[in-house]
């Protein structure tokens, strides 16, 4: 990790580059996917199998049997462990629930909003080597929660040409029977356009690789709602000087494991815990199983060594971070300067892995700074909030010459006289 | 208007279509100006002022002086209207805010949500002929209400070169510092980008022409957050038979005059209705001042005789319409079947025009069937959830083997780690 002393602010942004991709060139090999499924539907989801999946797969979609078969393929104490993340995850995302609130902006003007869910959800659970099947949990249960009627999970099938077990546990679990073995940005354009096999929907969400980011974000240009593009994750962390550089450095581990491209900074007042941390990163990655993605990504990683800790939030506010580890003394009292980012970790014994997987919070959160403007998944994502109003007559005379005046000025005379043709009439 | 007397629902699609626009010749176009603002910054802005506006502008930023100057422009009554609009716009986005809900998910294990303002928003205002300031009241007020530090406005010059009087008016109103002369394309990459003159933003609020949306939807794959995707216009009116024909004839005109692409769709089970309805409409448009406007907009919309209330309800929700008037008897109840819609106005007397202006309700909506997955600006759309955590060491213990089962099944041995290094540690 390289380490800044004390660097000048206006060298901050070149410092906190984040690695930039080609997005000319994705998007023009992305867009040909996205067009191909809209024309050809199942057919082009068989060709795109074909050439992408380890074991190509015609029937896309999950057979009861074979979901039950995989779902029994799951050790007990991994099923209990689902099981209790699961539990968790339900109790912090029933919490977000609110009630509809009812106004009287004026008398016998009455407003309110409700929360209605969106109708079909698409969620997508990316594969690979290992299965993130914890992002399935992380989108299933507040879409459950939610109300959403129709949830079509996609995933891509595993070398054997199967659903992953665990996929197939959850999916069990929460009752999901629309799952199919579709990966990649074609599986964003199938759910889009919907094909013989897979309906439609009209909101994914969901974590992936750049295709599949780069699928939903040029959808979303057609009227398709998103959940946020997403980026490789990233940590930043802020410790003072009474930090355990052991637990910090593990922290940092775990999220440089994640890929080459990962993000982990680091800032702290104090020169020594600075040490303190690169030297116990050096000792615990050793024999650590992922230790060349590790390094790679601790390569592109930075260690701050900053005036004090206002400026180490000034920095992390200014980058934004996904993940951002609180590790001083007053914890919580500090969470209170955090402007930017994802999910924040308060406290020695509030690991970034305990987020990830079990304490109840979403892991799918904003990266790439995208911090700044979007929130991560919530019980939010999965409904509309819409607006109702009833007026009474007396209601509209209140606001009758405000409407009047506004309508006109604006140059809107119907709008105008939508309202005087009720306030002249004599029922 | 063309009326439809129970199509089958398979022609319902086709039926329901709403207007498409070449995207691919647009966003061409568009690329270009903001590749240009983003490469030459103010210099870019003075060309396409010169192209553009009517009056050019160099200098952008509109002077106090010409804040006071303009605003004391506007007559006593219409100031008297919007800021009793204001109040009422306020209480409602008021109501919305959410205290912090903390929840124990497990012993020793806190997570929490908070609301943080957006730090830099910036808020588009189209200008045109007749400048739609009720837009800049919309965004205006719940973006000081979440809190947002630097609040930013972009809007045309007027023909004369000055920012409109009632545009003066409300940013004096709220004290809005950063307001410019810039519109269109322009002005979304000038925001997004920053130049000289215009600071940086988070996030892009406020409706605008094709251009404007196509700048915002573009940006947005680089990190930029928008509002929704913004597109004409639209009202869909449910009316049994008992409905008032003049009223609902007048809502109908009242969303038609606002451009000739706007939509307007009425769905009852009544034909007596129906041609009461048509009837009104030919009355009441004679002397219209935006007759024109309203008839290029009849053309392409549509009345649906439907077998009842419930199919009324089915094909309003499979279309998704940025505004919903239930004119019904029992409205109330019917509310509970609104799936999909972006605000809904109940009874006879909730005309749209009132929550266009000043009941209270925020009237930037989702459009060409976003309402599917997309909610209508709120106090929401100015903050970001942010989730927190801390867990005490019991916490820690009590998650422990739920955290190391699912990090070892996921192949993720650093995020282990960094749980087993705190359960082990005897400090």
């Amino acid at each position: 990790m390289i380490q800044y002393i004390n660097p000048q602010k206006d060298t901050w942004n070149s410092l906190l580059q984040r690695p930039q991709m080609d997005r000319e060139q994705l998007e023009q090999q992305v867009s040909e996917i996205l067009a191909t499924v809209k024309r050809e539907g199942d057919e082009a989801l068989s060709y795109y199998s074909r050439i992408f999946d380890p074991s190509p797969v015609s029937n896309f979609k999950v057979t009861p049997a074979e979901i039950a078969s995989q779902a029994a393929q799951v050790p007990l104490n991994l099923q209990e462990a689902i099981d209790q993340a699961a539990i968790n995850i339900n109790k912090f995302h029933e919490s977000q629930r609110v009630s509809p609130e009812r106004t009287e902006t004026a008398e016998g003007v009455s407003c309110w909003r409700k929360s209605i869910p969106i109708e079909r959800v698409g969620l997508y659970v990316p594969g690979g080597s290992v299965p993130l099947f914890s992002s399935f949990l992380m989108l299933v249960i507040p879409a459950r929660l939610a109300g959403c009627e129709k949830v079509v999970v996609c995933t891509p099938p595993n070398s054997q040409g199967n659903v992953e077990p665990t996929i197939a546990y959850i999916a069990q679990k929460f009752g999901i029977k629309s799952l199919f073995k579709v990966g990649g940005a074609q599986a964003i354009a199938a759910m889009t356009y919907g094909t013989n096999s897979l309906p439609k929907v009209d909101k994914i969400l969901g974590p992936g690789n750049q295709y599949v980011t780069a699928a939903k974000q040029l959808l979303q240009r057609e009227g398709l709602a998103i959940d946020m593009p997403a980026g490789p994750s990233e940590v930043l962390v802020i410790a003072d000087e009474g930090a355990n550089a052991s637990f910090i450095a593990a922290d940092l581990l775990s999220q440089a494991e994640h890929g080459p491209d990962s993000q982990v900074i680091l800032c702290t007042p104090s020169t020594a815990l600075a040490t303190a941390v690169t030297d116990e990163i050096s000792k615990q990655i050793a024999d650590l199983p992922r230790k060349p993605i590790a390094e790679k990504s601790l390569e592109n990683s930075k260690v701050f060594v900053l005036r004090d800790l206002e400026t180490c939030f000034e920095l992390s506010n200014y980058y934004a971070p996904e993940h951002l580890i609180l590790a001083t003394q007053n914890s919580e009292k500090d969470a209170g300067k955090v402007k930017n980012a994802g999910s924040v970790f308060l406290g020695q014994y509030s690991c970034e892995t305990a987020g990830d997987y079990a304490s109840g919070t979403n892991h799918t959160l904003p990266t790439n700074g995208c911090a700044r403007g979007y929130s991560g998944v919530s019980l939010d994502s999965f409904v509309k909030k819409v607006s109702f109003q009833k007026l009474s007559k007396q209601g509209l005379e209140n606001l009758g010459n405000t409407l009047l005046t506004l309508a006109r000025a604006e140059g809107l005379e119907a709008h105008a006289r939508a309202v005087s043709i009720r306030l002249n009439d004599n029922a």
